[in-house]
């Protein structure tokens, strides 16, 4: 930690603070110009409170050196996390494809989408039951049915499956969920953070709208530091001033992630761009840019008798989009997945 | 609704969008043209989900006509709602100045600082038990013992209080709190808006960090739409890439809200800019263009021993800004607090 | 300046880097530890490149700590800067008012609103005469003939006046211009600004969609070292996410650019929301915030006669914002307008 | 373009409305409701000005149909446009690799790092002689002098070049400089566009770093509607709240430029990130995502004897990155480039 002093201080509240750190043992340095003054602290300073620091009277400035992260950080943990999800291996060298709908509809609609992405290449079936909604008005999902169909899905196919919880007092409905799922806007939800570092599900967390790469960090932190080791990351777009893509998917995070951290990392196009058109060349570009796997919103089209063709991606769709990502795969060092 | 059609359709897909559309019971009208085609519908089109129609293999683009929120629009409610916070009137013509410590630390602390906030003009406590950190590793707040503190506080002074709730498993400890806060990271928690709205508990519903004024209002319709008409909004600041700030303070929210809403809309100075001395001129500020309250941070300066003075506002700053605010309100229209 | 040496350094790339360092004939202090390795710089770094420092092997980081203007710094000048235009005085505690119509249109309209605006309390007289329009297709301004008839409304009215310069091939046109504006888009136009800083015509710089208050500051730099000492600066709104206003105006922009800098301040609340109904709150809370005047939008309703009533502030609702406006500045340590 | 009409309005303003739209020779359309009134215009609708709609009385709100770009429309374009540069194929089924120097320094720097892209693949050099810097008081580059350096390695390898203009009184600089690059700063310096589009110079037009993806087709329009239309777009990062990287690299920007426009589109992932340890995932991912090219920056590391190995990027680097996208062109119907 390097703290900037104020020009003028008086050595009584210098004293002060070197008195305050000492409890820290810290390895302080101080070293004085006529402009600025500058006060480097050495050791574990974890427990600092910048925000206190900062609050301090002859205190410009202050700069963190060490990440506030430990054990999502890569520098403890130089390995890739490879996280088993019921024989299914998420992470290193392994590329994972996610697919399935939106919403959970009916037992045909999701069994049989399950049976087309798997035989596509989808490692895992995904399927939304509870729906975070910004109107209280719109349909909120099929809630503790959409899990039991998901599970029927699951018993059909022997896929495993990642499913969303919006309220932690459902957590017992996800026991046989083999991922779950915290979306964008519970990113931040601490307490719920806490309560699923608690258990050891697999966790699959999509970084916030607004949210730096530090701070989804930080939240897989919170799980981690809970004792549940299986955290995998999702970049899904963040928010920006563009308008023709509803959110800017942002993949330099992917090799950015990596770097920091060792967990997997995951994107997720389709809710990123909210354009169909885009979900196959942002995946490949994910693919590309190094990711760990995609998750991908796939319609078996029952739209089709009312409009000939809705634009979400039909299962023909996502097997083309799984040849082509798959054919990258070898050169980018990942085992193909079909 | 407006619909617009692309360029190429063929009359079967129309006749069967306009089919779907006849179980809205909606009027329809088609205008077409050499580029494209549009498809006008008058009505409610509250139960239309745009989504859907999105999606629609014809369809180029929709665009709603009608404000998605019904029970937070001023359309349908034009006079304020003026809210009763245990004779505290919130709204219309009041204006009312929260303010109170960032985290409750001891009973001593809370007490301090409530006598003395309240005979500066303050008409409600705020304090933090439950504090939402961005690290696992920081200070949580005293939590139960927190609430426990402020009550105290509040019996000492008479002064309602308000408080962050994180987790909607701790409603039963906010029996006695006056106004559930509802921090930014939780605008969009969806299952706890919904079961604040079973409550009759005034709520302080703050802005995220990146949502729209709209999506604001759609929260509030949450609580709203619930059965609990009990609800204020607070600008709290935005997050722009301006690195001198913590946050942009978004003050236009202030008239838009208003002109949207009939609910009062109070403003965050100290969270917003992160800087003390910025937290008189914003409020000034927030006062000038029609907010109906402030909350603010004071701090009794226990750090003083430590560092002769830390940048949060004083009790001393508090009341020469109350004093200030209070100065602007009559040319306002609003009631003085003083 | 202070350098963070990444964990595994060799002596040898250290002793070059100091070595490198030496010429700049600054004080350095190095703090060792386990982790990380603190190099300290005291002195003048202004002529250190800080992305050459960057690109060096063994650092991991760099932070300046002073600020990296000059003649714009408060620091180094702490009385306001208070310029002359024509007899009216443009910052300290002077409040300037400045209005007008988007484009010149005719002699009779420039005209007309210049007596309006001039008898409601405005010191200059605003107009467009080069309009950046971000279509090719779009009325580009009266251009040349927009200037002249700008100097007819000045030489009618006495009122000083301010227009917008897009080319710099075209400043033999404002020699009788007042105060030359640079746009948002312009505010990094380099090699602009650096011409104008050889001029000694006032200018109002405005601050870029996307500019920090930093860049605002560094552009006025160009300027102010160019040896023109006339620059004040004007916060417009700046781009986010928020779609119910055209951009968000950054207020706390005020508190803290008169912080940072001497530099006159004023706002211009028409083009940062787009929304006429805002103009008079925000100019309200821009002054209770510190502002040294605004720039306002007038139109004397040529449309009237097709649509009874354009949107934009008519001048009769621009004398009740100067009025209003002009009721708080004694509060604020400001003389009057009126 | 369709209006939405207010609730209420009377007739009398309606037939005005109606009577000033006559002139543009549409066909309109009203359908009445209870809550609102749509009014749909179909025909050539590029004439009439939205924000003069936008400030009628009864007008809510206004929303285009045709994108208000045409000449850079694909819809009136369908083929990728094809630009020779001096014999260098770029778009359409051509990858161009542009790389070299951010500045040029000496004519052995450039000749150097000249050759050694070429031999990597490169078709194009770059290189930079204006420099836009945000501070007065750095490097400004070697400006006319490092025109002609270019043009000797230019002579000395028969690599077209590229090169930055800031100041449209160069451009007689720039008579034997292949592609003439307008920066993202300069993106909406619609004087120096405009005189831009009088000439026949391939252009490379970045995008604004607050600058939507239809802003910067816009642009293009500038140029191409004065008759010049060899343009290629470039993406290289805008503006966020992220601070991990300088800006966000938005490369869904490239199907969607692509699908709505007919020009080549260039990826800089050097200046998107500002990290030179993401230009390659970051530049397979362009490729990836349908890119026509990259812009990388290439430094032949004079730094090496002080610093052992600077960040950017050095010729093996790049020779190794070119390899790596080379072999990904195939499989996306691309040319490969070595």
């Amino acid at each position: 930690m390097v703290i900037i002093l104020k020009p003028q201080y008086e050595e009584r509240q210098l004293n002060h603070l070197l008195k305050w750190l000492e409890g820290y043992k810290l390895k302080t340095a101080l070293v004085k110009g006529e402009q600025s003054t500058i006060l480097g602290l050495i050791g574990d300073t974890s427990k600092v409170d910048i925000e206190t620091v900062k609050a301090i009277d002859i205190v410009e400035s202050v700069k963190r050196i060490q990440e506030p992260f430990k054990a999502a950080n890569r520098k403890f943990h130089p390995d890739d996390t490879v996280i088993d999800v019921s024989g299914q291996k998420i992470g290193g060298k392994n590329f994972t494809m996610m697919a399935g709908p939106c919403s959970v509809e009916s037992r045909e609609q999701i069994c049989e989408i399950a049976a087309s992405v798997k035989s596509a290449g989808a490692g895992v079936l995904r399927g939304g039951a509870f729906k975070p909604r910004t109107s209280p008005y719109a349909f909120q999902g099929l809630r503790a049915e959409g899990i039991e169909l998901m599970l029927e899905a699951k018993k059909a196919t022997g896929l495993p499956i990642v499913s969303e919880i919006m309220n932690i007092n459902d957590l017992k409905l996800f026991d046989d969920v083999d991922i779950i799922q915290v979306g964008a806007r519970n990113m931040q939800n601490f307490e719920m953070l806490k309560e699923l570092g608690c258990t050891n599900k697999p966790i699959l967390l999509k970084r916030g709208l607004a949210s730096t790469m530090e701070e989804l960090l930080m939240s897989a932190e919170y799980i981690l530091s809970g004792g549940n080791k299986n955290v995998m990351l999702c970049e899904r777009g963040i928010r920006t001033f563009e308008t023709y893509t509803r959110n800017t998917l942002d993949l330099s995070a992917i090799p950015l992630l990596k770097e920091h951290s060792h967990l997997p990392v995951l994107v997720d196009p389709s809710h990123a761009t909210g354009i169909s058109r885009l979900v196959k060349p942002m995946s490949m570009a994910a693919a590309a840019a190094g990711a760990d796997g995609l998750i991908i919103e796939v319609h078996n089209d029952p739209a089709a008798a009312l409009c000939d063709g809705a634009q979400s991606l039909t299962p023909e769709a996502f097997s083309d989009l799984a040849r082509s990502v798959n054919a990258l795969l070898p050169g980018l060092g990942k085992k193909t997945i079909i």
